[in-house]
């Protein structure tokens, strides 16, 4: 019997499909991913190469004499950083410039990296680089919002196979935030809690949908998975803005995440994934009713008429087992 | 410069995001698809493999003495007809039987026909059995919602090629229907008219996105489209609920959809769609703020975090560009 559960920080339903549920194992990566160099003189994110990118805005060093970790503004940006966030309507209609800030977060200068095999004290140096960047991003008074995220495979989404994430800072609030927003503030309401720290609370009391955690972070499958391996990353302690993280957060927070992602690569034949980090803005830090967290959906699975019809999500793995099989991969030493 | 449009229908942004745009030329579909035959032995759906389906439910006879168009329970169904709508909580978790309705229409006898190449008089049938299904669905007092969807081709999900639909009647509201409504109810507050129909009245008197249109329908590119070619199949006249459509609507519907889909087929060497019919149900049919329409989206682009993580999409094409483009495709006689 399929199963519909819901979901309370989205709102919505997702249809737990069990009559036609695979084995985790099923969902390991087809496409044989080619080997790659440490060095592709074409790649425009390899060392030599800094000048095939716009201006970098911030750089980490390593202890080689190189960068580890860049960031410069995207060449293909979706928005431009001139402009005003003004709204011109005609009553009806609404538009404004396409004004914000968009950048590539190179995380390695390996070409053959990737985010699941670097070392922690690496993944450090990257976590750190998002919270600079992050903070910088709403610095811009025209920038209303700002989205972290990572594309790692083609299903991914990803053009560059040299390992990098995106930053993009744009001049409204996206509304799925706003409805997010929505229900939050209705669950304090209601029960006078923020419904992230109970939906963690309730996690870590059940267990079965566990896959990692340390003194400040945990990762699970959530209750209402939307799909297969579907993954969230919850700070235990309350903070409604990444940009607040501190040190010592970051480096729990790359603990659990280096721990999940090998779980994935090792498990699963490194999967293409999205991840994003949601977050509120620095102004609004103190809020009660909302939390930040990472959120993380392997491409293992495609979507089609029924998702884009209803926003709504048919998972053929029950997330019990997607979290027990994540568990159970024995990582090499 | 890029610009950010406001869709509100949806109530949200989109990024057009012009420079990066791409000329509409280079979004024809790219993957050659293979020549099928007319009858493929294997294929559950062919004539002649009828008990490789579950009991059909509906069927609309040919001239020749076979089927034309049939409505079988979906074998891979992710919902299943037996059990309550009740739901089930523990005061925080909320889940309920995956019970439901699910069900796929074959839309032709020939595995190696496409709903683009139907005759009109044959995709009038269809809609007719669309419209007899949705019926037939919401007689079943736990369906909440229907919705009516196609999948065409690789990209867009499907994994049998013979030509078929599918449609699901859920226990649930989707979060995403109920938003649309809020939206629309705030614009029939705000404004005393409905939202669509404002929507419709300024894409017609505006033209530039416009592709086709006959006494009852129209077929345009959204203002804010969320993606190349993305198309809205508008009714003209006020209706929330699809399965009033009259006889003379479906046919007008089937030479506006018959019209576009030809288009597409043509300019843009038949690209896998998605398409999806929004309506609500027989008890909100009198509803003067929602108004049923479909909506199109050709599988040219791919989603990755920056959706996943703001629902936002980014549309590299110029809606008036793309529709300009479907306007002047010559389709042959």
């Amino acid at each position: 019997m399929p199963e519909i559960r819901s979901n309370p920080i989205t709102g919505d339903w997702v249809i737990i499909a069990t009559e036609r549920a695979r084995r985790p194992e099923e969902f390991t990566q087809k496409a044989a991913k080619p080997a790659l160099p440490p060095l592709a003189p074409d790649c425009p994110f390899c060392p030599g190469n800094e000048s095939k990118t716009p201006a970098e805005q911030f750089r980490v060093d390593g202890t080689d004499g190189g960068w580890l970790v860049r960031a410069v503004p995207n060449r293909f940006a979706a928005l431009t950083p001139e402009g005003t966030g003004e709204r011109h309507t005609n009553g009806f209609r609404t538009h404004l410039d396409g004004v914000g800030l968009h950048e590539v977060i190179i995380e390695a200068p390996a070409h053959d990296a990737t985010m699941a095999r670097l070392p922690i004290p690496h993944l450090v140096q990257v976590l750190q680089v998002y919270r600079h960047r992050l903070r910088a991003f709403y610095k811009d008074r025209r920038i209303e919002h700002v989205i972290l995220f990572k594309n790692h495979g083609e299903a991914a989404g990803t053009s560059l196979v040299h390992p990098h994430s995106q930053i993009v800072g744009m001049p409204v609030l996206p509304s799925q935030l706003r409805a997010r927003l929505e229900e939050a503030m209705r669950h304090w309401g209601n029960a006078g809690e923020c419904l992230y720290c109970r939906t963690l609370h309730e996690e870590l009391r059940d267990g079965a949908r566990m896959i990692a955690e340390n003194s400040s972070f945990a990762a699970f499958v959530p209750y209402a998975a939307l799909s297969p391996f579907h993954i969230w990353f919850f700070p235990k302690h309350h903070s409604a803005y990444f940009g607040e993280a501190t040190d010592a957060q970051l480096a729990d927070l790359a603990g659990v995440l280096h721990d999940v992602l090998r779980r994935l690569d090792v498990g699963l034949a490194d999967p293409d994934y999205n991840f994003v980090i949601r977050s509120l803005s620095p102004q609004e830090s103190a809020l009660k009713y909302f939390h930040w967290y990472i959120s993380l959906v392997p491409r293992v699975t495609k979507s089609a008429g029924f998702e884009l019809g209803t926003g709504m999500f048919i998972n053929t793995a029950l997330p019990e087992r997607s979290a027990e099989f994540l568990r159970r991969v024995s990582l090499p030493a």
